[in-house]
């Protein structure tokens, strides 16, 4: 999906939400685990109920990875039903902070974007700058697909190297990323995750980066306002996506979670409306 | 696997070497093609003539995760392979440079470590430092299990960010990594990665982590030398897993790979039996 198509898809939506499918056996209903695959089941649901209110949907593939070769067939379904189901109807993003040498970041770029090789045609992929530059521009070599890059993160551990400030330019680490990787893509293929919980910096962040979007976890469980994060994030073209993923898919853990997911959905879908 | 059994595996086999399995299809034999899973019997095949050499296996992710379901297949069946054929007979590394918010770190520590959950049973994960304390320390609650921490990369992008010099401490971004980090694991628990193509800043690192075991990638297709790597890297337990991957792996495109892998594998492991 290119830039064009992504905001005009929340333009039409009026939404900027990104609902995390970090889908938990443990905390999926209990009717769902007599289904062959209750991850897959789960998803289709929570796609199918909120599909109207989305702008893109996030899974992160931990949650996936943790059962093997099942759980990389579930996450493969997942992918394959919003794309065939609803063309272009929402932007995907595999959230799995990748990251290597440049050789091996091809690898994992053909893993997300390559449907004939891996099964797999997320939009967007998150990636760790601690390798630099080699390690992102495998990524960006793909027409209509993204990097997301961290940059401050939403976690307590993000002050242990990120607010580290350097003697020579007198920036802190999370600055050095987004200036140097300016030259590395473009306002059409990268992106930037910014943490709700560090909205304060939203401000300081856009006179950097004032085009780019910008993907903010931590609405909701970890704590950050969505209200801060459009008052500091949104520009000309929105600009931004809003991640929230336990807040709406564990809504209820009763065979209404479809619908509840729906309601917490339609929550945050009429709040960003009245920003837009 | 404990830090007592690594380093008598060590000297028993006279030996610190990892071999990469960085397993591409394209540069796989073409008799091997013919077979239902050729990345399996390759890695095989290298595992066979190789066993009796070689300290470490070290699969990267990246280039099983491409091939997606099917991918995560074959690296499933090559861990299991070595777990069964050869207990207790090899160290074996996720190269997955991953790392996230701590509840989903503890996924992928299952997806690496809990055999029960993924299939998968390594000995140790590479993570990438970016994100901080609590997305490293989900993955040092495994017991025998290790962390390989990220510090000083071998690719040319290691400058942009790992170079840094914090204004506060004086210390450079990869030696921040070294110091915080220690109060996480132990050098029962933790390594690090520090690239061979680095070699001169293996006497400084040596001062900060006396004790560690470290990942030293680049020897060979990188351009390292073993044996810089070895004369500031070594400790009194030895104290290094150095990698090769290409230079073993791909030593023949022939028929013969597997004993030109041996003969690749044997020239190192000589010379590492004579520092040792």
């Amino acid at each position: 999906m290119n830039r064009t198509e992504l905001i005009s898809l929340i333009r039409r939506k009026q939404s900027f939400l990104c609902i995390g499918l970090d889908t938990d056996l443990t905390k999926v209903p209990p009717h769902l685990l007599e289904e062959e695959d209750p991850i897959f089941e789960f998803n289709k649901a929570i796609i199918d109920a909120t599909i109207d209110l989305t702008a893109a949907y996030k899974p992160n593939l931990a949650f996936y990875e943790c059962h093997g070769v099942k759980g990389w067939n579930s996450l493969t379904k997942t992918i394959q039903y919003i794309n065939e189901t609803y063309p272009g109807e929402a932007f995907t993003i595999a959230d799995a902070k990748r990251g290597d040498i440049g050789n091996t970041s091809r690898q994992y770029a053909k893993a997300m974007f390559d449907p004939k090789s891996s099964g797999l045609d997320f939009d967007a992929v998150t990636v760790a700058p601690y390798m630099g530059e080699d390690s992102v521009k495998p990524f960006l070599e793909f027409d209509r697909k993204w990097v997301i890059l961290l940059a401050l993160t939403s976690n307590k551990g993000s002050d242990d190297f990120q607010m580290i400030c350097s003697k020579e330019t007198n920036f802190r680490l999370y600055e050095e990323v987004l200036i140097k990787s300016l030259s590395w893509g473009t306002e059409s293929n990268m992106m930037y995750v910014v943490g709700a919980t560090k909205a304060e910096k939203l401000e300081e962040i856009r006179q950097l980066i004032p085009d780019h979007f910008l993907l903010v976890p931590g609405v909701g469980a970890q704590g950050g306002s969505l209200e801060e994060v459009a008052r500091y994030g949104l520009n000309k073209d929105c600009g931004l996506l809003v991640n929230s993923s336990r807040g709406i898919i564990y809504a209820s853990s009763g065979e209404d979670f479809a619908e509840k997911a729906r309601e917490e959905a339609m929550k945050l879908q009429e709040e960003m409306a009245a920003v837009l």
